[in-house]
């Protein structure tokens, strides 16, 4: 399953575009960790990602801004940004957002 | 380039999250022209992408919400969408969003 199944709007968004360094230093494992642990963190609405040779692109979706802030102010999440920014990412962009509308196609 | 240089929030994103079909069928060709077109276009401010196996994720930034519709309703536009849900995708997700903050990070 890689679309997320949210709800109806108003909810919310992150947006975390990266550009990687060479080499993996542990990135894949905590890449892991860390959705696990955020699909624990409370308003946890789900999470969709791509990656090619140049950039990343992760979205995360969350019920309020509340459970946005909680989910960065959370310490091993905090530790996982402290080594992004010393090891893993030349150059990210957080963005967050209001989602106010959503619509889609299923084959 | 792979990250947009996009000004101070608030300004809108649209999410576009898809699992496309087998093969290429002229997606490669119209997703080029398609970012072309989206340049030209009043308000754009940027765009990210990143694909892999099973999901892509594509961010286009807008000054308004009305640049926003202005982009949907394009006639190019519309006829890329139609060729999208025929031929090309066999899912996808639009959310439309207005960015609240944004920080990054520079090595």
């Amino acid at each position: 399953m890689s679309l997320a199944r949210t709800p109806e709007p108003p909810y919310w968004a992150v947006i975390f575009t990266s550009e990687r360094t060479d080499g993996d230093h542990g990135y894949a494992q905590m890449a892991q960790q860390m959705e696990t642990l955020a699909q624990r963190q409370p308003g946890y609405l789900g999470m969709e990602h791509a990656r090619d040779e140049q950039t990343g692109v992760t979205v995360s979706y969350w019920r309020s801004e509340e459970d946005v802030r909680r989910w960065k102010a959370d310490l091993d999440h905090q530790q996982a940004q402290k080594l992004g920014r010393e090891q893993w990412y030349r150059r990210y962009q957080v963005r967050v957002c209001r989602v106010e509308r959503a619509y889609g196609f299923e084959r």
